[in-house]
């Protein structure tokens, strides 16, 4: 598998609005865009560290993935997303490790990327993603 | 604060030999240094992906941080570093702005960085580390 970066850290947070005024005013990193993800009952904002992201995650629904992960976990990191080429390769790759696929086959995630995600139980307690930016291509 | 790049994602795990079996085997990357740091009882694996490392830490000791953080959360992401300049500056920086400090003054960490985190409590859940490698000076 080629991992180029990692491309993200996903964080969990109550309120984007509340955790901006650390990652701006503390960190001094600048939100450069804010997106909702249906899909996945999350509000998104990104701030570009170096050539990886941070992206806060505030949940839309509190039955979604992110909000059940701040009701049993609280606010915190939530997964890693690293950058793959050949993303449908690098899954096939994966399975046949006898890795717990949560997402057998890519499917669109924020900022337009193709995302799958691998199972904790399978990475030592790690929600891990790969995904890939087919648009640079 | 001027935060260049996330120097590393540290990772609390019960067996780096295990673990390895998954980063390198499985994600491909590569295991470049193994160093105890007594200190903060627990032994690490680093492995470089992009500008940024993923730190692999196994306690030394159950009474430990990451010993401790491994019995109540279990295997998982511990903590994000960030690498600034000047972290003295830094941290005055942070302190002033209401944020509580787990180390009011830097103290060496793997690798010979020197580093100091700040309370999750004021961070939104993520135990957070700044650091700084003054031997690149």
């Amino acid at each position: 598998m080629n991992i180029s970066h990692i491309e993200h850290i996903g964080i969990a947070v109550k309120s984007i609005d509340e955790a901006k005024k650390y990652y701006e005013g503390v960190l001094g990193l600048k939100c450069y865009a804010v997106e909702e993800v249906k899909d996945q009952k999350v509000k998104t904002a990104f701030f570009k560290v170096g050539d990886t992201k941070i992206e806060l995650l505030e949940p839309t629904d509190p039955e979604g993935p992110v909000g059940k992960f701040i009701e049993k976990k609280g606010e915190g990191i939530h997964h890693i997303a690293f950058a793959v080429k050949g993303i449908e390769d690098a899954l096939s790759e994966i399975e046949g490790k006898d890795i717990n696929l949560i997402d057998k086959s890519p499917r669109k995630g924020a900022e337009g990327l193709d995302i799958a995600f691998l199972h904790p139980k399978s990475t030592f307690g790690v929600l891990t993603e790969i995904c890939e930016d087919k648009s640079n291509k």
